[in-house]
């Protein structure tokens, strides 16, 4: 889908909480790191410009998607728990250019009823969730293409 | 309705995503931006001291209410996504004097379902939606009266 | 957003118990009376031909919207009680060319729950409410443009 | 994940009108076909068993279940409308030991609402959704892991 | 419960709004300040280090739920309208080690019907509603035991 | 409650379809008339002016409880289907000064879900259901008092 | 309707906290007594075998319920709060064969919502309310007919 | 099923916004007139008696139903946007003694969803919606039987 | 509409329990039979082709709307208790050229409420519903047209 | 309540999945067999013929319902996961002459709470949920009398 | 399952209304007495001890569940109206030792909608319902097992 | 707050279940009994006096609620299941005069979603809920204030 001699440019958005990854409920969420994730990336998809970034700011993270989202060629978002009540965050997608992959490392369709609702999933690309932090792999595959 | 020698003061605070306001989504919002609007403004009311803020942050939102709400004469707010799921947006501005107009540029009534509702409008002195960017000329009447 | 030689025409539509504005329930609906409202209007805006009509009876309404609805340059609607529960009336806005403004006067947005859904706003080009009668005179501002 | 000197097996299981894909509602569901999707996994992942089975029938997909159900290595099902009203197959898809990947053409959150439910997704592994014929491609990925 | 010859460390965090505490509406949230209640309970437990915040961004109170949710002893939380809307905060309140107690100075289950649900109350270790800023001093002794 | 030593006055107001008691669904109804009732409610309360009113229009419906609504002494609403329906009567009725009596010939409790909310006993003085015509008897002796 | 030379036997039969009647809430519920109206009904209507009963337990109003319900002419009945939350009561007045006129002092469909239905009202001859107390007296006149 | 040497007599009655067919939202309610239709059908049924009534009066709609539901072989009725929200036309219907076809010109249900409900299909005969003008011959077809 | 030398083609498609017809529950369905009736249907309208399918497996509707789909001038509709819950059928209809006309047999709208909705109407051109046997007769009028 | 000198015919019908019974989830299912079952009832009940039936295919137990329901004596239906979803089932249970008991293994009320409605339940003699595989044996019974 | 030489000890234990069995509503109750089915059940089952206890108040039978629920073998609950209400009693079964079995005389599916939800099932072992008094027989052989 | 040489009075008044304390579902409630926990109260505040009530019987706790409701100083209410379903006792509550504070051993937010709403808490002072028994302290420390 891509034809750039230029580094195709993906950035990960990761929500509130996910700086926890790895000390939080291991059980739910499962004991690896972002870093480790990132590190694994870069190392795969060695010719994809792949940034990270985090916040529990749900303004910070819509600023984040406006300030990547008219020039990065794909946007990762695992918006953690704003997923389910944030208009704000969905406007954003909306407005913005680049298409966006929406993750979840957690199966939410197996968890309590208020996660099995995502206010983003329309106005994104489409919905991985369930896969634990190999998720955000097939996120990459899906903004790479086949 | 105001009868000062001093300049009646009133803000323009709008939330997420109207920074982008001109850029996106034409058919909804329209394509003037907020700058020419507030030019307009201050020119036709010159006699009215017509401030501006935005921010995609709920909270910087309420840190601005907050600190106007007690001496400006009139906000005109358009919150955005935060209006259809913000109660501490709704509880600052149930705690300040300053009376509060709810101005929205879409016909939210038209649009998803969810945006039918307004967590904010039962604590403001008014709401006034549909109008494209005019919306903030009507509020700006509103406030001065008649 | 008119220039023509001939005078705009717009028509004030009131519905059920409007005619008792100024006799009832003061705390809510204010004292004024829309026979000085209009006086008030025809003056301030002397260049627009302002109508006024009201009736209690929803097909007396529709009789209305439709005899003016493709002629008449706007069309300011409170359907009154009818707001929230008249399929007809959203269906005879649809269908004519005039758009149509809807006020109220009150905030039905801060009384009881089956006040705060309009049926339709979704087929009028804007909404004003909780301004009292002052929402007339924003709703031909609205009409009338910048 | 697997590390056996036989081949992994995998099945693609397709629901109702799945059949007709390539032939229906492109706007929705593209134009690609499942032959063509087939044979390109198949060649693509030369070293996994991929096979294929489509059915109307919602007890036919459930006979499908079980018979591979428990000496598959992954099951990747798309269970077209009976997503949204098939306990039976969700009851299937519990009793069987191989872990099953929900995957969906079209972006289903983006349609109609009673879409948005998916009563399987709370005993799959996970889901993917709205990538078009791809997921299937994502779905084998995340079967056999990075 | 705790018998340590280092001092009991308890943080007080309070959500949107509470930072105008003893300003606005008197009739439901009383006029005491929490400098003066900070003060009255530093002093009648001396024993026990009491800490204090406040911000109205949702994400900052996050970020505070996690840098003192692995080494303080409890939290004290009130999230004002946050309570009701924000599975974020809930999630930070699971992930974190420390005891959350959940403190609302008026009763909301007395008040407008969306604040009688609380997100937050499951995760927490128990609420106490109703008493004024005295629920704070309760929320201490729940912390410390009898 | 009344001393007056001219006539107390009383209108009975019935809404849609109440022209034809005596024709229809006698099961439901039962078989006496409304001629029959108020000759003989006349008869029984000679001391009574006791008018009687019907319309199978909304809007005439409201423009009689207007009419009446500031002379007379108490009025007797059947409003029929609109009863389910109309916020328009409601209104009419809070906005007048004479009080309201809310009459129902069958239990309506007893029949389909759709009537068993009524949008105007809340601001009736009372209502008085299930008891055939006698109803109209006992609203009477309920205005009249003890 | 009755026409026997031994007296009619009617009971009015009260339900939980009306035993305060007179002592509690005045403004929702007025100041007269049981002790008096049921003085006040055995005077006037001489001819009439009234009884009274109240308890604040579910099972003895439905012991009385049964106990009288097949000799007694007429049962009035006031189940207070288990109006709104007790099939077993409308279970025990299918169950009998004596009409019940059911009676709510203060017109409960201006209060809060739990108060808007009545599980019993379905099974009963007929409801009265809003009236006050005198609602008794119009439940008496309902079953003694004209 | 009619075997009689008069004439069979049939009306068609049509509610709000009716009168605009032709004239209105083409795209839903295509271009045909009532006045061609009319024409049509009394030449192709020329043993039939047909009517034609039209009123945007709900409460004329009542009236026409009664003065001809009780002589009239059958009642075409189209209540337009009366059919979702009039529990008194469901009562003249169910009141007369004439069958009583319902037809509406669009596909009802493949719009918004305030649309998929009538409250008048349970009282009718039968339903017809979706074919347009046609509707109205196939319910003349579905009166006079085969 | 079809104007052809070959003959037009209709298929009946009946679901479940529906070849039970003139066996079961004769006051809900009456008693004539799909045989009679499709005689009937072929000897009055000699020149269209009129075939018939029932079957009580939801699939297997499925494979027949498909396999009759891109070839047929109409097909009629009535999918039995499929009605109220098949997406399959729903999408097999959508995904199909020809037209298809839903038909009921018995007035679903006044039989249980689970039946009062249809998932297959949006997506067919018409419905017809109450007319016993007969509605099939005006499902083949509709499809041939005037 | 059968006294006959043929011996009475009794079938078991299983739907959904109740194949893999005694291999799946055998903490809620247990771990008897059908087989086992069936066995241990022929010997037990040595004077009913008892029949078993079993299918994943909910048109097959349609047929199955069809064919034994006009002179089997008796019926034990466990509908599997369609008992939650099949109007077309219900259908058929209505339509036969033999009375049909419904079985569940587990307490479904225990369980999700989709599966807390059965839509057969209402039209099936009576229902035994929460015994095991002794559920089969107490239908028996039932079925049999005492 | 229950091997003692001790007799095997069961109490029926049955709520509001159910003392006028035989005495009311036959056609839904049927009209045998629990005289005559406590006799027919001890006759039957002369080695277990089968205990009977009714009363019309909750609170009653709360208690009696608690003082038998800690040593006899099986309790048979008919909690008549107050399964459909009762935490309290819920919270009693689940608080005791003893395996209570919920039994219903009539179908309470086919029956009034607030009567399909029992808030009891859920913490029995199991529920027999619409067997009429047959089922308490049932209820012994589901706890004297097989 | 209380500056009294008498006593203060309290009174714990526990609803159904709570005799058990100690007994049932120790995971849940704990393993303190009221009566270690009453002396215990009575010791550490030996200045109030502290009186206990339990009754599994609503109708006796609404009768003790009114017995002391006039006199006591504060009443401590843990009305166990009745808490959600009890009209009658939020009527006591409201009618009496002594301030009641709610308690909750377990975190009732935290378990099933009928326990989440008390119709009891917004006739309270307030509410403590999820500290076990301790909570009953924490209620004597907002009764008797800082």
């Amino acid at each position: 889908m891509y034809f750039c001699n230029v580094k195709m440019k993906i950035i990960i958005i990761n929500g509130p909480n996910l700086n926890l990854q790895g000390r939080r409920e291991a059980g739910i969420y499962g004991t690896g790191t972002f870093d480790e994730l990132h590190s694994a990336l870069r190392q795969r998809y060695a010719d994809v410009d792949i940034d990270y970034f985090q916040s529990n700011v749900e303004g910070e993270l819509i600023d984040k998607l406006q300030s990547v989202g008219f020039s990065a060629d794909g946007i990762i978002l695992n918006a953690g728990g704003y997923t389910h009540t944030s208009v704000a965050i969905r406007d954003a997608i909306a407005a913005i250019d680049t298409p966006v992959v929406e993750v979840h490392i957690s199966n939410i369709y197996a968890r309590e009823e208020f996660r099995h609702q995502s206010l983003l999933s329309a106005v994104c690309k489409g919905s991985i969730c369930g896969f634990g932090l190999d998720g955000y792999r097939l996120a990459v595959e899906a903004l790479i293409g086949d």
